[in-house]
């Protein structure tokens, strides 16, 4: 039977709590399929930093590249511990992942699920997807500074965009549109201010919508976008954005759809010739870790997005259907379950036919 | 008496419009003042690029920097307009405007008034002000592409940021904290990313922050910024950030406290070497132009940020009662006002002491 190769990457503070739930479930999903995954587990993030002084070596990266997979749960110390002061946990590994292994699509749906409560009075039905690109934009670490400390600092930062970089993550996200019942797709930039940059990704969307006549097309600057994400939702199905506009647009959708506590994303080197990373979009909230307080659903949502990557849509689905039954179910406690408590009722709901 | 020679531009679509509004009340609410407002209407944006194929001379610029203030309305075509595809009046006017007359702080208040619907269920109490910086950041059009139109192509954006233009603004932030009942400050960044310019803004902030000992000043990521505009908006008090996030956190501010339809913003040059611009935050709206169905409110609120610029502080603030009363009475309404209706509402609260 095929052979997963994962590499799970527990990372700081909640990280470790809720990527045990996520394996959990992993392996109750795919237990009656012709799959076996294969975990290995990496000590990284602010803890290892404190401990050793490395962020992510060369090894490390050479042993995560040789894996088909990574989960990694969430990295980054307590904000404002000086020994971190000058780690950037977040550049170096997340980011330093997210460019080493080409992941180019950080795709990242948005689902206000029955029963989630929205700081929203009326959402109405939200369902999207966010592609944001990876590994260009404002996030390729292109700055400089002048002078610095003094009067006089001159502190730059350089967007790159290339037309390759933009050209293979619009064509994913027109494929992302086309397999969707509404089949439409939102460009958003600033392309009146951003003009450069703009031009670019406007003509790429342009040209490539050519090939998809059945996906209707239009563009919001970003902005705007934000409006509409909390005035009318449920406009969007895709939305194609670059990395920067992508990260802000990716934390408001969350908080509109119930939340960071509910928001998996997939850092996606779609070719596959590099692993692939799936991850929540929250932190490692150190406040409340090791309490069992965290909500695992958004890594365990992850792991569906994982199944999903390697084609194993079925598990995929089982997976997304026992959340969203745990998640009407939610509704109805007395008092909040702990982190293994909402893994196990999860995964019971895989197991036992009966109850799901 | 005092004469304020003030440079109108009503500008395209609802522009004239909400200006024509704007000015009605900005007479009304001085003329028992010993002051006086000499208008000069200045005929921009896309109508005169149509005419003349100028967007902005410099005897334009000229002539504009020769008065003390500017109302602008909106400026813009109909999208899509081929004729307008290469103009970017945004870029030719708005923000020529601000680049040249340093208009290096880009104030935007958000107050959701008593009897304004929001987006949210549970908004709570919602003001706060925005300094965004006006004159540097990703704005500053320092961008530029190679081979373009190629598969090759490569389209760069420069974020500019200074010393200088940093710390002005924040000091200006920090002033209007110190002012505020709740003396608390907000930075805005991404500094885990653009770690750079990150990192000036981070220091300067800090620096500031020891001039004020009773400003409580705290720090969030964009994206994390954007949750809690949607989660909590009343931990906020003042904000201040770059070009960029400002746009993008002003339209989502505008959005929970009910829309762009009431949002006023001034273009400041604090020490009045050039003169200040005041507008509202929202666009053209070319869809419903010349039909009296705009809301005038969030330009004549832009009176209000004007006559606070002269001190004329007795003056904003009755502008700023009539508006809230007038939108407390908005409720009761059964059927929408036209635009000229609700400045003359207005004018009456402002004029007719037995109504106020
Ligand atoms: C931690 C940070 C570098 C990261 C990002 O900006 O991409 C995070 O906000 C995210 O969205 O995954
Ligand atoms: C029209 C555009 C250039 C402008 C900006 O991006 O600043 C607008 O969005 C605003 O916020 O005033």
């Amino acid at each position: 039977s095929p052979l997963i190769k994962l590499a799970v990457i527990p990372g700081d503070g909640i990280g470790p709590e809720v990527v045990a739930e996520a394996v959990k479930v992993l392996e109750a999903a795919t237990s009656a399929d012709d799959v076996t995954f294969d975990a290995t587990w990496f000590s990284l993030g602010a803890a290892r930093f404190l401990e050793t002084g490395d962020v992510l070596t060369d090894d490390d990266l050479a042993a995560i590249a040789g894996h088909d997979a990574i989960l990694l749960g969430a990295v980054g110390g307590v904000p404002g511990d000086p020994r971190l002061a000058n780690a950037n946990i977040e550049r170096g590994l997340l980011l330093k992942l997210r460019f080493s292994l080409d992941h180019y699509v950080n795709l990242r749906p948005s689902v206000l699920y029955h029963g989630v409560p929205s700081p929203l009075a009326s959402p109405g039905t939200v369902d999207f997807v966010v592609v944001r690109e990876g590994t260009e934009g404002p996030y390729v670490g292109n700055g400089g500074a002048i002078r610095q400390g003094t009067a006089h600092e001159v502190a730059n930062e350089v967007s790159v965009n290339t037309a390759f970089g933009v050209e293979r993550v619009v064509r994913y996200a027109f494929a992302q549109a086309q397999g969707r019942p509404r089949r439409h797709l939102t460009l958003v930039h600033k392309t009146n201010v951003l003009v450069f940059a703009g031009s670019l990704w406007q003509r790429i969307v342009t040209a490539v919508a050519a090939e998809y006549p059945e996906v209707t097309v239009d563009y919001l600057h970003v902005d705007a976008a934000t409006i509409f994400l909390v005035s009318n939702p449920s406009r969007f199905d895709v939305i194609v954005t670059d990395n920067l506009f992508g990260d802000i647009l990716t934390d408001l959708a969350a908080a509109i759809s119930g939340g960071i506590g509910l928001a998996a994303s997939g850092n996606i080197n779609p070719e596959g010739r590099f692993p692939s990373m799936f991850e929540p979009v929250h932190g490692s909230a150190p406040d409340i870790a090791g309490k069992q307080l965290a909500d695992p659903t958004a890594a365990i949502l992850s792991v569906a997005l994982l199944l999903e990557h390697f084609g194993l849509t079925d598990a995929a689905a089982r997976v997304t259907a026992a959340v969203t039954a745990d998640i009407v179910a939610r509704a109805a406690l007395d008092i909040p379950r702990s982190t293994s408590a909402v893994g196990d009722a999860i995964v019971t709901r895989l197991t036992d036919k009966g109850i799901q």
